[in-house]
């Protein structure tokens, strides 16, 4: 089994083209990973989120560590097998979703005890047990345990909790054990304030980690911080190991933030939206259940080569969503994921020829935005 | 286009064997019709659904009649190009649904008038309207409109409605316009009274269709009533057309019906029951729900080519329908579906062989039957 680690193949300007070596295969970055959030892609067969021309998911350890259980996934031969998924897998903490849990939960210097959102059952959630967790999911790319800073905080309350989190990442280190092809994520906090952001950059470079994640963005600060942020903190960070923008984003927001030095993302959106009849096309974002539609045979995007597209029209899909039929929720998220795909395959390709700049610009063009100063 | 008919290619008692060609291809009998309620089999991709080996679907007219609309689907290209399905389809009068509707529906000589239950609008169904809407859906065989007897139902009253839909079989005759490939089917009814079953036949083929159903059995009768009114109505029925007992059934209501010369079934039981997590397998029934497989690494049935088995234990499958994921229907519903294909397939070697007694044995020792005289 190969070693974990990420190799640089190209730069745009602060843009690069890399892959990310795993026990369970390569990843060409910039990548976007699809969310997985129980074990599984909603509606997506595995086949069918590979075909997409994903590379690596994103597994929940939350959800997973309440159902099925960790012991359990451990027990079936990991969420690989379980989920018929052979490609890398990357697990969050779990900390993010327990956060959210707004008065099911307990934070102390040891670790967040929470209550499941299913069963009212009581769990706790340390540094040391979150790392337990991921590996017996068997997690290509685990990430440490972290408190994700709400959005507004005041400087002081952003510092407090940042200090947490580094205390956290280093207790998230000493419980890794080290295994061929396998590598520990540690995640940059410190909200808007940048000069938190250095300090937590030379925190977590001097614990050391074979990834970096920017974690606390995209949860309201606007698009503008965002890159702001991105700006200040993407140069500090080592050029030789990838760098995990967490929870973002838009079509545009990726494309901003792989051309400040971004290699991975995740998000919820394009599977969500999908669910909930929104399409993101080369033309911008279209509802499907909306009424002009109806009688529309024209497929939602004529350049897409997912089966939503190459197989049905626009008046099908808005009639399945409308009636509530699964095979509505499917095709578009089939199309979204489709979609993001081939966004990253277009960006990789940009970055390897050196035309980022223009690629940037024609995807504004295309999307309707404006103002392309603001990628 | 070749014309819509039938030919018997072998017989092994009253089993047949035929083919039945229509507008849109060929079907090889005894075959079973998923149903694709809405203009799509619930979870399923056109292509997954041909790919269980699927030849021909069910399409409810009165849920396409409401939602898109017949005109609209008309306007769409007709439901085959709506749906992406380009192989035979029969469209039900839309009869059924309708007379379900208790409170909402008023039967007269001339129609039935009912309220949508999607937004109580009013809605008139005649047999000529019925003909005209499934004209408008393109189907390759439309049924004609009749009264679906209620059960129990006195002899009296059972009369009373079989002159009802002897005479609605006379008017869609004369409102169906015949084109080549495309066929109409008249429906015996009579419920378990045999002279009414006789009649029902004398009356339908005198007007002369291009199939015959069967219709309004497995509706509380039970198999044994069931197969008694098979055994008097099928060698009735000519023999030179296709025969096709409506809303059956169980996998061995499917045996015993072929075994008594029905050539074609639909039922929504390996599609509903697939999406609450009962799975029809070579060792019988099972509920996936069942907490006894959260721990068990095996495929569903170890002898299905399906996805569901091919790729996924029952502890994975059990995961997704505990936990509501979109994925757990869909992958029931795949392997049900299999199934069923598999068993027709089945059932169509050994009447080619003549070993269908064999076969009928051999199903009712895996499925644990002990009664194989039932069948």
């Amino acid at each position: 089994m190969s070693e974990f680690g990420f190799t640089l193949l190209a730069a745009d300007g602060a843009a690069r083209r890399g892959r990310i070596a795993t026990a369970h295969g390569t990843v060409e970055t910039p990548a976007f990973m699809p969310v997985g959030t129980a074990g599984t892609v909603k509606g997506m067969l595995p086949g069918a989120v590979a075909e997409t021309g994903a590379e690596i998911l994103l597994g929940n350890t939350y959800h997973l560590m309440l159902r099925p259980g960790a012991e359990r996934v451990e027990r079936l031969g990991g969420l690989h097998r379980m989920m018929g998924w052979n490609r890398p897998i990357l697990t969050d903490s779990g900390g993010f979703q327990v956060m959210s849990l707004t008065g099911l939960r307990k934070l102390t210097e040891d670790a967040v005890i929470f209550r499941s959102h299913i069963d009212g059952s009581e769990h706790v959630l340390s540094p040391e047990r979150s790392i337990e967790i991921q590996r017996m999911l068997d997690a290509d790319i685990t990430m440490a345990l972290d408190e994700c800073t709400p959005h507004p905080a005041t400087r002081e309350q952003t510092a407090a909790s940042l200090a947490l989190s580094m205390r956290w990442a280093a207790r998230s280190k000493s419980a890794f054990t080290r295994r061929p092809g396998y590598g520990l994520f540690g995640i940059v906090q410190g909200g808007v304030y940048l000069d938190l952001r250095s300090q937590s950059v030379a925190d977590l470079t001097e614990i050391g980690f074979d990834g970096y994640a920017i974690g606390g963005l995209a949860v309201g600060e606007g698009q503008e911080t965002m890159f702001a942020v991105l700006d200040h903190t993407a140069p500090l960070l080592p050029a030789d190991r990838p760098r995990y923008l967490m929870g973002v984003g838009t079509p545009a927001d990726l494309v901003g933030a792989a051309m400040r030095g971004i290699d991975m993302f995740d998000c919820v959106m394009p599977t969500r939206s999908g669910r909930t009849g929104q399409a993101f096309t080369r033309r911008g974002k279209l509802n499907i259940r909306n009424a002009r539609h109806q009688d529309d045979p024209r497929p939602l995007d004529a350049d897409c080569r997912c089966p939503a597209c190459r197989q049905f029209g626009r008046a099908y899909l808005h009639h399945l969503h409308r009636a509530e039929e699964m095979l509505g929720p499917i095709l578009l998220t089939w199309h979204n994921l489709t979609y993001y795909q081939d966004l990253m395959a277009g960006l990789r390709a940009a970055i390897e020829d050196g035309r980022l700049a223009e690629f940037a610009v024609a995807f504004a063009a295309e999307q309707g935005l404006g103002d392309i100063e603001r990628l």
